[in-house]
């Protein structure tokens, strides 16, 4: 830590670290002791009372203000090559499958190439080498709008409006005709940037207005090493390969269609029978572990939602009201969620604590509307069904409520293959106001979910100030084959319904008291994990979920009727097997097969139809030799029954 | 046949068969030879080519008849009793729980007690034993507007004014204040009627109309003998005893919530698990029989159903529209069918004769907004969740696709312990106008519909000129445990739906053709099959859809650790079971066991403790002796496995 007030911030790393100061894009600022939450340039001058720390790319920070400044390195190259374009806005991008920055451009003359691209790409690399500065300019905010008037940027003149304060800051890169209204940091100069590569022009409209200007939006990516571009970019083409949204038609398993309406999904017989499969599976685990299952509506007077309080606060998110045209007072909703009519049920009848716990579960089907833009897919769909459960218990039963979930989340998250990570999410330490309930139950609740945590062995990550306003709880994410996460289980303790809807239970004391709710889903929407679940396995489902288990494949005609006794006698051995005695080269069956990512291929031949036996072919590692029926029938079984996901014999 | 023109109708048929002139209550009119469609009085004066044949008590059109008139009595009753009581109207009901026949009466000094009834029942009894004569008497419209007037019945003065002719007919019961505008016939005299009983008295308004008069309506029965009215009581009783409105919320199996909405239903727990277990039932069946389950939402835009043609047709069926408040040309509705949305599953890519037939199943939910005053517990719902399926063929596949749906019915409703008869019903024989699709597609949809029933060896009625305007149907109906029977499943032809929707296949010869679509569904709906079989069994579900297939019952604490492991020994091996470790006596364990209708309890006490017994008592028989767990595991394992009826050991 340095303090030397006068110095540029890079001056003041040099004196302690020089290796650092080399690594340095940007530096972190402590004003009196205290971190403040913008970082500055290199090239700031240190206040009174100030000292810096360095940014390097190892930093947390790093990554966002790199490819902020990769944003304006484009930007710099697109006004070199095209004269006359209009800036619009380039903001980082840590997170999102279609690039690292982005910037939105207005042309008159024309639309960007994909050719286009490959020149401002070279452009940028010019840049690169000529290691020019970026310059960071201050001045009054009435000054900064009549230079952007002059450039004839309209668009950044609205931004200045809005947002600038008394003092605007600009940046420019030296050597180009690039100026931007901006807060920074940026990088000290464009020979920083190591590796960087665009990738996509899409439509945009300026502010997501689509009553304004129409842009186009350039996507690019940059990262500090050539290597971690590259792993990107391999990463990038594997997603590519097992996005849901090109396998989904390739294998027949759903559909999302614009007649019925944007994020509402039909599963098609593939898709219906690997959801049915995994239904069954959470049924007999489920009835195991004491749930019951109900029944409930997908639509109700909009009272119910009134009295849980969704209607006043997330009437956006619901489908529009349905009103009776005769009747005015009687207006209904589709259901956002399931609670409040499990919450129904339980209300049904008065309750001992004898009954309790009450663990209600229900492949609950509901719809929220998302703005069409932000359906993706399976990923985030208007209607879909989750795997909804509501637990209602004693204060003193929560602990081991809660433990019973987390026990279930490990079993069905082991047989889909998944590594997962859980996060506690508890109150602000000291700063109680925006919370409801007491700090009585916040303590029980917090207490027993983090010991259950603790006693079960997993590991998490206590998150503060992140519980829900209505009761602490714990997220789960998942780690796909592919090292992406997913968040998909939740357990939540809620204190605000119960106390909503009046809910109570007779004591041992022979008084009324009031039950802890407990939310939990562990798939969260059978939509979005089977679109989790398509790319985690790129589509060749394990045996015990394939669609279609076994294909029998004759050689010729001639042994169509062996390969039909035995598709008859592994489909009554309970499982999906189909014989395929299309007239086709033995080659051609293979390959359809292959594409259709059926797991075994059982090729019978004369030896085979002679032995009784099938030539056994798997989808991974083709041929592994002939097997007697019987045979291979065992460990089919074993593999469906273990529910095993790599399914190598 | 009688002709004997100026003779009155019983006359005429005395002059044939004293006998039947004896039980005769009215006659059938023949004018030149053709039957007319409303019988006439026995008093009648035949005119010129009229001829009559008496109406007796086993006559199809008697009991309407009679039941008629014994709302004429029950009126003349009222006036006798109650001067100054308004007339409302006075049908006959023949197939209503109700009762079968009403009056609505309007009276300003007080409401009808059931005090009341008894009274106004044997006034009723003292005018049959006067057999006073109903007589027929004809006036001008005028006139009769001017009697009623007179009468002080506004309500007649009413009716007159809107349904008389230019001649009026009205019936008077002789020595009653009594007079009614009625087209009749009625029976000639009070006399005639044998068996009555008054029933109930309930709220009605004139013309169903909320805004008109509230009127007092009371309910009767009548029978040609005592030995029909104790009948139809006995079973009445027996009816209510196994009401599921009564025993639904008795075992805990489904409530309908008043905050939710009319005829939306909740399926508690015990519900649930019923109906679970008849979807995994229907799943395996579906799937042996090469169904593929699908899943479609429950809301689409609007346009999906204004293509299929149901909101043009139905939307007074449907639930108000959803309207986006931003973009009004987006609309949504929930769905009221599952068919369209299974089109677009079939349409989702080109299909080949290679492929079909398809047969898409789904547990598909729809909303149909039946008027509140309509819905009744589960039997009339709003929402309700079909066992649907869609088979999409060729013309040549029709009759064995059908033949199947026959097998399916017959497996089913078997399986439940169902009696069923068939009904086919055709296109008029001659008159095609209203029927959409060409002769030859109807020519031959009956005949594969007629010859599958007759191979299939299934009795059946043909119903001509009954048929839907898109094609031939068969429908079944069921015959319940108290000989009610119920119009349950439903397989239909439909020539409409792919000719809206442009479904095609190409043929083996290369070129487009249009599939032939089934509609089908065997439970009808889960909601009101469910209430069917509640009713069916009385509550006492049979062995493999008990929601406890049995309880274990310690006769103190001391045996508790022995019910316990019974009752994991159970449970491991697969069975629904509980132990009840109250500290209840032995008999109040038995009397909650026996309320809740579980097959079987299993009493453990010293004895059967010792010798790894159950003392084995069934709900019906009581006890049954004891048996070693093993082979009570191993009887209760054959019960679910055959899904025997009747649960006897």
């Amino acid at each position: 830590m340095h303090e030397n007030q006068g110095l540029a911030a890079i001056e003041a790393i040099k004196q302690v670290d020089r290796d650092s100061a080399k690594k340095a894009i940007a530096a972190r600022l402590y004003r009196n002791g205290v971190r403040q939450s913008e970082p500055v340039d290199l090239s700031y001058q240190l206040g009174e009372g100030e000292r810096v720390e360095p940014i390097i790319p190892d930093s947390p920070e790093a990554l966002e203000i790199y490819r902020h400044s990769t944003a304006h390195l484009l930007a710099a190259a697109v006004l070199d090559l095209y004269p006359g374009t209009k800036l619009g806005i380039g903001p980082a991008l840590l997170d999102d499958p279609k690039g690292g920055f982005f910037y939105d451009f207005q042309r008159e003359d024309g639309r960007f190439t994909p050719e286009d691209l490959t020149k401002i790409e070279k452009r940028m690399r010019d840049l690169i080498k000529r290691n020019l500065e970026y310059k960071r300019v201050e001045m009054s905010r009435a000054e900064a709008g009549k230079k952007f008037a002059e450039l004839g940027e309209p668009l950044k003149c609205e931004l200045i409006e809005e947002k600038g304060g008394e003092t605007v800051s600009c940046y420019t890169i030296e050597g180009t005709p690039f100026v931007d209204f901006c807060l920074g940091p940026h990088v000290p100069s464009t020979g920083k940037i190591k590796a960087v590569k665009l990738l996509s022009i899409a439509g945009a409209h300026w502010k997501g207005d689509d009553s304004r200007p129409q842009m186009q939006r350039i996507y690019g990516i940059s990262f500090f090493s050539q290597e971690d571009l590259d792993a990107w970019t391999r990463q990038k083409e594997e997603a590519e390969r097992r996005d849901h949204r090109k396998l989904g038609p390739e294998l027949d398993l759903f559909s999302i269609n614009e007649v019925i309406g944007s994020g509402l999904v039909l599963w098609h017989p593939n898709g219906a029978l690997i959801r049915k499969v995994i239904e069954q599976f959470l049924n007999d685990e489920l009835y195991r572990r004491g749930y019951s299952f109900v029944n409930t509506p997908h639509v109700t007077q909009s009272e119910l939602f009134r009295i849980s309080g969704h209607l006043q606060h997330y009437s956006k998110d619901l489908y529009p009201a349905m009103k009776d045209e005769e009747d005015e007072r009687i207006e209904y909703r589709m259901k956002p969620m399931n609670c409040p009519f499990h919450i129904q049920i339980y209300k049904s009848r008065q309750r001992s604590y004898r009954e309790l716990p009450q663990r209600y579960a229900e492949y609950g089907t509901v719809y929220r509307y998302e703005r069409s833009g932000v359906a993706h897919g399976l990923m985030r769909a208007r209607g879909f069904t989750q795997d909804d459960a509501h637990i209602f218990c004693t204060p003193e039963q929560l602990k081991s409520e809660i433990r019973g979930c987390l026990e279930l989340v490990d079993f069905i998250f082991k047989a889909f293959g998944f590594e997962y990570k859980a996060e506690l999410s508890v109150r602000h330490p000291t700063d109680h106001e925006k919370y409801l309930g007491s700090d009585e139950v916040w303590t029980l609740a917090e207490t027993s979910l983090a010991e259950a945590l603790v006693e079960y062995g997993l590991p998490f990550e206590r998150m503060e100030d992140e519980a829900a306003f209505y009761g602490p709880k714990i997220d789960f994410k998942v780690v796909d084959a592919i090292k992406r996460t997913w968040q998909l289980s939740t357990i939540q303790v809620d204190f605000n319904l119960p106390n909503r809807f009046d809910l109570e239970y007779i004591g041992a004391d022979n008084k009324p008291h009031q039950p802890i709710m407990v939310h939990r889903a562990i798939l969260g929407s059978f939509e979005r994990f089977f679109g989790i679940l398509i790319e985690h396995y790129a589509g060749a489902f394990p045996v015990w979920l394939a669609p279609l288990q076994a294909i029998v494949l004759p050689i010729s005609d001639r042994f169509n009727d062996r390969a039909g006794q035995v598709e008859l006698e592994l489909r009554e051995a309970g499982f999906r097997v189909q014989a395929d005695l299309r007239s086709e080269k033995i080659g051609a069956k293979i390959r359809d097969a292959q594409l259709k990512k059926i797991p075994f291929m059982l090729v019978i031949g004369e030896r085979e139809a002679e032995s009784g036996t099938v030539a056994v072919r798997d989808r991974v590692k083709g041929d592994t030799g002939a097997l007697p029926v019987a045979e291979f029938t065992a460990h089919l079984r074993e593999l469906v029954r273990t529910r095993k996901i790599n399914d190598e014999l």
